[in-house]
């Protein structure tokens, strides 16, 4: 089954990379050269190198134009303008969260200043915008896929909202806490499917129900990633597996302790202290386990895939088509980083 | 000749206002909240205020729709985009200057950090597109409207990029400055009328040279505008006419004067200094005026007034619509503040 869905993310990869440096742009100008850094084709001097991310999201769009029997050429503009929002919005979460560094690399703040990372995350924006509006699917199509882009980045941006919200508020209840990524995280996972349907020339209500199967799939793969990033192997994962806690991050599992009174009270103690120590990191840890967070996170990721799986059963899928979801959908609950 | 270009700058104000506060939204969801307080309409408490922009931007949309016969209901959908445009880009550019006031109002980012105010300007660009899809033009119309708007917000940023970088550069030519600011700020005052001809079914041609008038106007504007920033009357411009040398700003009347021997030596010297005194600044005022770089602004102000003119010739216009547009050039370089 991985193997499947490994292979199904990774299908016209070449293509992609392709529709998506000719998005961005190959010349000089440097807010060009900024967004060949932040795509990682290019390294801080402007030699190349291969940095990429997995292209997750485009390959979510590519495969739904797919299924509902479009193009390649009908999905790339969708698939490229979801990878520029993504984009765009991790140029900006890095700002916003003081990241300098992400998968290895310094953040493009941290090479070219707060300023200059704005402008190129809402240059990426504007790309994306363009990437999706010059497409070869018919008007109506481009329009749909457009609003529905448009709606998943304001619903992005207000979890994002939210997410820094919640760093100075003490009480985020679970609820809190799956609507705000429901936004920040779920938005940008479930609209590559509906805008790869819409303009694949899918029914309306086929579109939105493999956006709803995003949005679940988003939802399990938000609470295995939150679970790694406490539980994670570092060596895997490219971070720190202490990095949730040691930054006082309200993640699933530490929003699901609260709700605890003994985990509570040692959570809050420790996330209070000006300087959190690797003991206390350990001792959060204890706390959540005691409370039984872990698995409540292992659990939630296995219920929303068997609730993607029941969406796909209303769609006009052959069989094949849909083996090919599911697996995709375990992909992201199973992966150890 | 002013009290046509106020009245036609002030035309249908009412209706354009509606239409914003129903673009950008009347819940409780912070980010509306915080737009409405970018916009003009609520202080920091929510409280209702007025205290809203020129709406410079909108007007010109619509007098562009209107005047090629276009209704008033095609052109909002537009004017909204322009204005929301225009804001999200006031919102991130105060994050980037650390201007932490404008107008004698806090700026977004003094009241809610940086992280948040950079997401209220990603809220307004999102709600721009959304204004500008969802209109009742033709879709091919709105469709070329917004590759018009995405052009013009590309620009926008690279002329941001640019200005950002020219603060730590030390040559900077006219040349370089003249394609900064046509993007920074021009870009934003041609596209609404190109927007507007579009929404209002003119043939791209028509379209193109209206849009041509406003970058002329918009250069004009520009030059008038460095002009006050050095010799306007603090009164009424709402800021110290002595901010754009204070802040070591190279506007138009400096690097007119960085192309003066004499002038760029007495320039380049304050510029370095840690920290420039209220001489510094007369210093620099004088050497400015000796090298004629007041009259350069003005006189380029003018020139590009003469050739804004000379477009409307071009175009299908009746006496009477033509002499507004004349009067509405006029407005942007005799104003005093």
């Amino acid at each position: 089954m991985q193997t499947t869905a490994a292979e199904a993310l990774g299908q016209h990869r070449d293509e992609l990379e392709q529709a998506l440096r000719e998005a961005v742009g190959t010349t000089h100008l440097p807010l060009e050269a900024a967004s060949r850094y932040v795509m990682g084709w290019e390294d801080e001097h402007g030699r190349p190198c291969d940095a990429g991310g997995k292209r997750i999201r485009p390959a979510l769009c590519i495969q739904a134009a797919l299924a509902f029997g479009g193009t390649l050429s009908d999905a790339l503009p969708g698939a490229v303008a979801v990878e520029l929002v993504h984009n765009f919005s991790l140029v900006h979460d890095e700002v916003q969260d003081h990241d300098a560094e992400r998968h290895h690399r310094p953040t493009l703040w941290a090479l070219l200043g707060e300023a200059q990372a704005i402008n190129a995350g809402d240059f990426l924006y504007a790309r994306a915008i363009r990437a999706l509006i010059s497409g070869t699917a018919p008007l109506d199509r481009r329009m749909a896929a457009l609003d529905v882009l448009t709606s998943a980045i304001t619903s992005m941006i207000d979890g994002q909202w939210h997410d820094i919200a919640f760093e100075s508020r003490e009480a985020v209840s679970v609820d809190d806490y799956l609507s705000m990524v429901a936004g920040k995280t779920g938005a940008l996972l479930s609209a590559p499917l509906r805008i790869g349907a819409l303009l694949a020339g899918a029914p309306a209500a086929d579109a939105q129900r493999i956006g709803e199967w995003g949005a679940r799939v988003g939802a399990a793969f938000q609470a295995h990633d939150d679970y790694l990033g406490i539980w994670g192997d570092p060596g895997e994962t490219g971070k720190s597996n202490t990095n949730d806690i040691a930054r006082r991050k309200k993640s699933l599992p530490v929003v699901h302790a609260l709700g605890n009174a003994d985990a509570a009270t040692t959570v809050l103690r420790i996330y209070a202290r000006p300087d959190i120590s690797e003991g206390d990191i350990e001792a959060v840890v204890n706390a959540l386990e005691d409370a039984g967070s872990a698995e409540y996170c292992r659990e939630r990721a296995r219920s929303q895939v068997e609730a993607a799986d029941a969406l796909l059963r209303d769609l006009p899928f052959e069989a094949e088509t849909r083996e090919r979801f599911e697996a995709i959908a375990r992909f992201f609950v199973e992966r150890r980083a």
